[in-house]
């Protein structure tokens, strides 16, 4: 591991651990060389570097003759600690004037206060984390579903990274063949078959699609799902709307509105949050100011990840339902048909749901009205939204940097799979081989840089 | 100890014991007969009932087969803990999220949430402290000042109770040597000789007295001295204040006006917060509105506990000066003078700071304008508050509570003193003493009642 040291490890690090504000218990944590002899300093009790690793014991600080406060000691010896140095958590009386004060004399006793992200950093610097784990922490203190919770917990507990060290093997493997080639330069032999690497090379591809496609819905999961409700006037929206949200009423939050007037209702179904966005019915545009507000809802649904078109049972044939979803379609959209208003309908005049025309679309008939059916859409957006991939307990990524890594590395495949097919040197293959090796890299930390560093560590709060 | 149980000791609890918020670190505390086992039933790792006391684990919390957060374990067993009972502190990642999940999952599998301060009742019920010291623990989190905090951790640490429980071993030794007279009944012996009694009681009294007496001073430190600059107008009082606020701008800060349209300026002097109150000048009331000003400065240093009183050594003699002094006096105000405008005297005619007038006068000259000797006025107000109090190492009590047991346990003593001028019988006279004993007992907690620890646990934090 390259260690580009954004940190002086030499140095002892110490910073309040817990939240701001009074409270029962607040921990200074303190890690380094000298973590353990510095607070020996202050500590009166038993001696602390005499003490066994992972023990805990009561004794006062003191600040001279005066007695800051009465506190408990855990003691963490190195590597056997979060940051792989030894490492004491100080659990002071929850006051700021008496964290204040604490923090303010183990400094004056050689430690140094901890930038953001920092114990965490030197667990990855040191060893005891890879860097998308580390990045992971971050997420998870952050999470706020189950959903978003389990992504982070995956990623902290190393699935995403175990994925990505498979792929750098299998590439390892491929760049080791070429250069066994370069090794016997004039003789023209060919370790590495081409066709096999070429089908080498596409599998590699298709794991990093997977992992690229999970982006998306990764990223939906940590920042809520934007889903939105269209559909003609009087389709029964906002009663829909009223109706998804009744069910969990309790979960549910008013969210000050975006430039475009509307408010956003968030509900949480089963760990995952949706944004629901209402919008004006959509018709024919016959005059300029319909013909904004289409234009609006169109916008809406362009930033949107799912929507929910309803329409009235009554009111449109199937043919005219198939129109409405053909003129909504857009790149990347799920779409979700409700067919509202069955209160009115079913054993009347059958609706033809096996229509041609809806041959290929998912429908989920209701009576918003009466709320029927409404916990089974509410299931239905839930899978929509986790797709096949979190049931399949594959890896889904939902970090900014990670993508654009994938992404990189996938474009350098791409020049191995043009070189091959254009005949190039084993010797220029093996560069397009190794940059993308090192993008892969980027994200496990086997390659980094002060201002990666200081870039993915400086969002972290002091204490992490 | 009588044990008056607001709290079901059977029960297991548990708590947030972190402040609110995201953070690194979020501990959550659980104490109770069961709190290992329960820990056991969701910690995967070692199993923690079969560890030693004072011991730290690392692991996972999971709900089924959903890692809720990798946490470490801290084990305290009873009656070597906080409260006495077995404790374990589950350090989770400081998320909101995961700490709601991880106090449902300890409460799904059996402990309750905690009430405030029922840790700290339950060290106290358990005997691990005394009430005074249990009280201390609140006031201790609440510290804002040195001196606060002085206070707090001296009572914490049992040097009130010390005083107090002095006091009633000498009150039980006298009770005794009464109530042997009792058993020989008839006989009309006096083993408790009458004058010696006396001389115990008024020596229990004094320091009683001296206890109440600091009382004053506890409540200042605890919630700031408030000190009033008074003076006739042009003394420079508010260039005075000024120059007192400016020798230590950044902890100074404004305090909304009370009622009487005053901006009070706090400013924290070597730990003691002192609430300074401007006035308007006071001079002989002439007409009808000047008087309300005088009046209301008066009642303004009614309220007061020291009074800066300033005046310009140009414009006014020393019999002036004691004049005002004089007309200023309340019962337990302490003044301090201050001659003003030194910079316009000194070497031109000197002031008489030895005239008769002023010979019992504490007297600091200073130059407001040219912020001369503020830092000795400064010194001379930190002393005044602290009279000689704190340096000699004597007990202060803040508490009210106190306060009100210590004043009616010296009335019982003065019923005492009372029934053995008049010759009351000695049984009479054990009624009073163990009154008074029984007042002593409820600072201590030897004596209380549900509705007391509810009182006084009830405004602690949950947590703690």
């Amino acid at each position: 591991m390259s260690k580009y040291t954004a940190t002086d490890l030499s140095e002892t690090i110490v910073a309040l651990s817990t939240p701001q504000g009074v409270g029962a218990i607040g921990v200074i944590r303190m890690s380094g060389s000298a973590a353990i002899e510095i607070c020996d300093e202050v500590f009166y009790g038993k001696k602390l570097s005499e003490q066994a690793s992972h023990t805990l014991h009561f004794g006062t600080i003191r600040d001279g003759s005066i007695i800051v406060d009465e506190v408990v000691v855990a003691l963490f010896k190195g590597p056997r600690s979060y940051t792989g140095e030894n490492i004491v958590e100080v659990s002071f009386h929850g006051s700021p004037y008496i964290l204040q004060k604490g923090l303010a004399l183990l400094i004056r006793y050689g430690a140094r206060l901890a930038k953001p992200g920092e114990f965490t950093m030197r667990a990855f610097l040191n060893g005891r984390m890879d860097l998308s784990q580390a990045e992971a922490v971050a997420d998870l203190i952050a999470s706020e579903s189950e959903a978003a919770h389990g992504i982070a917990m995956q990623q902290m507990r190393g699935g995403f990274s175990n994925e990505i060290t498979a792929l750098r093997e299998q590439l390892i493997h491929f760049a080791s063949m070429i250069e066994l080639e370069l090794d016997f330069g004039e003789e023209d032999v060919e370790f590495a078959n081409r066709a096999d690497l070429i089908g080498l090379v596409q599998n590699i591809q298709k794991l990093i699609r997977n992992l690229l496609n999970s982006f998306e819905l990764g990223n939906a999961i940590k920042h809520g799902v934007t889903t939105v409700i269209a559909g003609r006037p009087n389709a029964g929206k906002s009663t829909l709307l009223n109706a998804i949200l009744n069910e969990d009423r309790a979960i549910v939050s008013d969210i000050a509105g975006t430039t475009r007037d509307t408010i956003e209702e968030v509900i949480n179904i089963k760990g995952i949050q949706f944004r629901l966005i209402d919008t004006a019915g959509i018709r024919d545009a016959q005059d300029q100011i319909e013909a904004i507000g289409v234009q609006k809802t169109m916008e809406t649904i362009r930033k949107s990840t799912i929507l929910l078109y309803v329409f009235d049972v009554i009111a449109l044939t199937p043919e005219e339902v198939a129109q409405d979803l053909q003129a909504l379609q857009q790149d990347g959209l799920h779409i979700l048909a409700v067919a509202n208003k069955m209160d009115k309908n079913p054993y009347i005049e059958p609706y033809d749901f096996a229509s041609e025309h809806l041959a290929t679309t998912q429908i989920v008939s209701t009576s918003a009205l009466n709320k029927m059916n409404i916990e089974h859409l509410q299931n239905q957006l839930y899978d929509l939204a986790l797709q096949q991939q979190l049931s399949k307990g594959s890896t889904i990524i939902s970090n900014a940097r990670h993508y654009e890594a994938l992404e990189k590395s996938n474009e350098s495949l791409d020049n191995v799979l043009r070189g091959i097919d254009g005949g190039l040197s084993g010797e220029l293959l093996a560069f397009d081989i190794k940059e993308s090796l090192h993008y892969l890299g980027t994200i496990s930390g086997e390659v980094t840089t002060e201002d990666l560093l200081g870039n993915i560590f400086g969002k972290f709060c002091i204490g992490k």
